[in-house]
């Protein structure tokens, strides 16, 4: 006998596999916000024929007692149950299932009633039999109900139809239930689902260098100017304003403007070269203004409806006090001098990487968790995390679950522009949201196949994706080359197939669009190097544009998520066609987006309008939200023309 | 700090994930035959930059020894190694990684030299660093080859051509590989293979009750009767011959004829009622003869090159032994009686099944284990094990290993006709062979799905299906109406389909049809409940189109395997194409059947021949293994015509 088959090992009869939703075998939480349901399903089966009872267990990680909810047979062995999650943190869920005696013999006893069976005596008292054992079980005053009972199947003065009603009689089934024999149990390991406020899922972000934020030519932008400022980026509709660094710049081999070399005396030096002798990771640059400026523009910007979003980056420059005060951070070369970011040739001498290899990773480690915490305290709770892929997975693991214990609305950005499996497995670790790589997809069977992998596969369960049309380091070809169409295409791409994304501006909406160089996609006088002076009202900004498509976000619940997210035939490959929707169909978002900067384009864009519940034989109308147009169709087959020279976008909000 | 995190935790990179084969994550062994190899896949990466080292290991598990094999990467962070199976019995295998500071510094140090950087001489000295540190690890004489290597970086007088050649060196880079740091190597739990014998994965079945293999009317057939049999069913190819229990039957509620309530007093029983005073599962029959003549017959098999397989049905009729010397092993009912077979209505009263749940189960399992070693010491090694889905899975999971820890050779054909999952669980958890749903399907479309599951999907690892025409309870509706051309076409379908298949003879090739009622799957006459006599040399037998069949699996290596199978476009559903070709190429089969019986049908066959090594722009020689005909074909589209009232398949050996 297997030395390590206990007692009652070898009666064990349930399987429970193929358990969905999990991550990785488990290993890692599912995500969701508050408000969303868990629906589980999985293939429960035993040896024979036996009846089996299943229930989906869940209990939030603060409460020690698991809810149970019945599961439903499906058919082919699967079965299913849901529940809801109302609170951030974590939920454990898991399945328990058993053989169950009574039900099986239960529907055999109607069998044999119905083929008329001559020997039921004995088996009204097997059913007997496993009621007075429920009996036992049993305690206070069902005891004696359940013992009842057991009398009654036993009785030669009943007569079979009243024992027959009283075996398929719903409280007895109940009694059953209640008191069922679960020595042979079997349990699923224990899953985990990571529950995030609302704004994990629905976020819309504008990303801003503060430094650039003064009206003033020549003048180092404040948190002031940033106040100032305020009600324009709310006006267009964002709730995350998203900063670069704000904290102290290092001076030792500063970069000068377009990543020069040497910087001259008044160059600013870039945001992510932190620390000087004024500070590190847990100062503000002095020019930007007092950590008193930063606490009121957080609460200026709460009043718009607006979080400030801070970008963390685990480096530091010469100057950061991290150096002298933890030298075994950092990696010495034998010529005495401390490694810089490097990827050969290129050089980043105004840079230290940590050395998370370092002996005192543990110091390491707390000292970095601590930088999250005090910016919590000060009132942030959106994190964008620079380069998160080159620290190592098992930091961010533990960071984050540390940060969430007792900030579990605390949202992470994973800014890993990488190779998938790194930016999935950061997902998966526990970042809120990740960047993606939508800036480079272009073409409609990129953008499908990549919306798809992120919408329709298991991906969906732990990596909310957030799509980006520019960034300070990515000015694509295509915004370099596609002019204004290109701008409001990327825009509407971006806004429609994601929940969450973000622009970077006013470089965006202002059509920012010369690269340092032919063949870059670095900006020409990137504000990365140097402080900018942005006219926000000028009359060709895409301003009032970015306001529709924020509006048609935040009025339409299709919008503010992924997962309803399909692709439609247009017969063109220059359009785009795609749906989403609510789960009860009354709010239809359909967009069509023409890929062509140049050209206008048609085609019969094709929708499943019965899945969609519209009647095929009636008309019925969909309304642009970006032209505020009113169209007639029918059927499932429509034109669509889009002019990129006018607009080359629809958000048409169907209308039944 | 999370608590369970040990020093050297924080430090380590490298995940591992993604790994192919391994099924139900590594729940189960994978399977495999001796001379087969294993490839093994999987997702290798860590944070950062740094070059990866990975190595897959493995070893059979009598030896303690790990072989280690470079894994190559493949891109997109996958990579592949293999290894060949030479041995019955279990091989463990699993990918330990580790981020490889040496590679790293090298592939940076290429970079620096060709950019012709200036500060070259620290990294000269990094690099001296590591080679002196894998000085320190390395033993004997390998550690002064190094110290002197270090010294040559670190030297003022050599010069930087000698010191890159003497980097690139593969001398040194094997050094540096036998000598890594793998103090954060990651290793992946432990997988294993389960490696069978090849005729797990080749065999040529067929079924026949040695009762009926008398040749004189009214007298039971006996070993000596199979003996005489043996050079009929050689002839037709077949290598394993399997009899249905060969044990004394029982007298209690015996069934008659057709599965009559009531036996006429010389009516035989069904062998599945296993036991009488005359013995249980470790005896035979005497009507069959002795355990000598069992041994002799063995022996005959054998010089024909056939092995004997038996049916192992753990239950009991009323009289076996078991039922008075352990009712603990048995169910017992309020009235004193024991409980017998029931799916209700149906009563098998003839037969008691055990009771897998009794409190006693130990004992049980390690009786039944017994019965298997029994059979093993007189000679048998192939067991065909009835209805395993009703007994626990743990329980086979245990028996199949504990029988296969002395006799790893042995074969378990599970004859589980349940649903999907139970059927994959039961190969998972350790059969060898299963039955499958072919019997069952008959449309092009149910055929390409079906066998497209068992050997395109992970199913592969685990499920060797063995497909059958007929078994004694199976007599399907299409073989009871479609005469000759349907007897033909699913000799070749199962023949051909799978490497594993077997058919139920004498009534197969006699084309025996009628069943027992009309909607019934039972044969009418069943041997299951009388004794018969074939005359097996009737001219109608289909025993030479059989042997034609065997004769082309037995000369054609693509056929005696599955995971090649591919299916073709033809354009005609009543016409169903496919090929199998070995890993060279050098054989390919490819298989046309007309699966309507009436009528001849014809398409062009579609066949990828470029994948196949076929020139597209000569012509190629097909012969078909049935008729000995040939054709010329060229191209990838050909035409077929196949008369059902001829022969309604081809097999065709594709000639170069």
């Amino acid at each position: 006998m297997k030395d390590n088959m206990e007692k009652t090992g070898g009666r064990i009869r349930i399987v429970i596999e193929g358990v969905k939703p999990e991550v990785a075998g488990g290993c890692f939480p599912i995500k969701r916000v508050t408000g969303e349901s868990i629906e589980v399903e999985a293939d429960i089966f035993a040896d024979g024929h036996d009846a089996i009872s299943a229930r989906l267990l869940y209990h939030h990680e603060r409460d020690t007692h698991w809810t149970e909810i019945p599961m439903e047979a499906l058919g082919n062995d699967r079965w299913r149950a849901s529940f809801n999650v109302s609170e951030v943190g974590w939920y454990r869920y898991t399945i328990t299932a058993w053989s169950d005696a009574f039900n099986s013999w239960r529907h055999d006893f109607v069998k044999r009633v119905e083929a008329k069976q001559e020997d039921i005596g004995v088996n009204l008292l097997i059913g007997a039999q496993m009621v007075a054992e429920t009996a036992a079980r049993a305690t206070g005053a069902d005891t004696e109900k359940l013992r009842g009972w057991a009398k009654t199947l036993q009785s030669k003065q009943a007569k079979l139809p009243a024992k027959t009603s009283l075996i398929l009689s719903e409280e007895l089934a109940q009694f059953i239930a209640k008191y069922s024999e679960r020595a042979f149990a079997v349990t699923y390991p224990e899953l985990s689902a990571c529950i995030d406020r609302e704004k994990a899922r629905f976020s819309t972000w504008y990303e801003m260098f503060p430094r650039s934020a003064s009206t003033e030519p020549g003048r180092h932008g404040t948190f002031k100017d940033c106040e100032a400022r305020l009600p324009y980026i709310a006006g267009m509709g964002f709730d995350v304003l998203y900063f670069p660094p704000i904290h102290p710049i290092g001076h030792t081999n500063r970069k000068g403007r377009n990543n020069a070399l040497a910087a001259e005396p008044d160059d600013p030096g870039t945001p992510w070269a932190i620390g000087s002798e004024e500070g590190g990771h847990k100062a503000i640059n002095p020019e930007l203004g007092t950590m008193a400026d930063f606490h009121h523009l957080i609460a200026r910007a709460k009043d718009y409806g607006i979080e400030i979003a801070l970008d963390i980056a685990l480096q530091c420059s010469p100057d950061h006090p991290y150096v002298k005060k933890h030298p075994e951070w950092f990696r010495w070369r034998p010529d005495g001098t401390v490694q810089y970011a490097e990827n050969p040739p290129k050089k980043y001498q105004d840079i230290y990487p940590l050395n998370f290899e370092t002996e005192h990773w543990q110091e390491l480690w707390t000292e970095m968790r601590s930088i999250f915490l005090f910016w919590i305290e000060q009132g942030i709770k959106i994190f964008r995390v620079d380069n998160p892929h080159t620290k190592p997975f098992r930091f961010w693991e533990w960071l984050i679950t540390e940060v969430k214990k007792d900030h579990p609305d605390v949202i992470f950005l994973s800014e890993a522009f990488t190779r998938p499996k790194i930016m999935y497995r950061l997902a998966k670790l526990g970042f809120t949201q990740s960047y993606t790589y939508f800036t480079w997809r272009h073409s409609k069977w990129e953008l499908s196949q990549y919306l798809t992998e992120l919408t329709k596969t298991d991906v969906r369960e732990f990596f909310r994706p957030s799509l980006w049309t520019n960034t300070p380091d990515i000015l694509t070809p295509h915004l370099q080359t596609g002019g204004r169409a290109a701008f409001m295409a990327r825009l509407v791409l971006a806004a429609t197939l994601s929940a969450s994304y973000g622009i970077y501006g006013p470089a965006f909406e202002l059509g920012e669009h010369l690269p340092r160089e032919a063949g870059s996609e670095e900006y020409l006088h990137s504000e990365k190097y140097e402080i900018k002076h942005w006219d926000v009202e000028r009359t060709d900004s895409l301003k009032d544009f970015v306001t529709l498509v924020n509006k048609a976000r935040r009025e339409n619940e299709a919008l503010q998520g992924n997962l309803s997210l399909q692709f439609h035939n247009i017969g063109n490959d220059q359009l785009i066609a795609y749906s989403k929707h609510t789960a009860d169909l009354n709010n239809i978002i359909l967009t069509v987006v023409n890929l062509d900067t140049q050209r206008t384009q048609a085609g019969f864009v094709e929708l499943p309008i019965q899945m969609l519940g519209i009647d095929p034989r009636k008309p019925f109308q969909v309304h642009d939200l970006l032209n505020n147009s009113r169209y007639t169709w029918q059927g499932d087959h429509n034109y669509i023309e889009l002019n990129p020279g006018i607009c080359p976008a629809h958000i048409f909000r169907i209308e039944k």
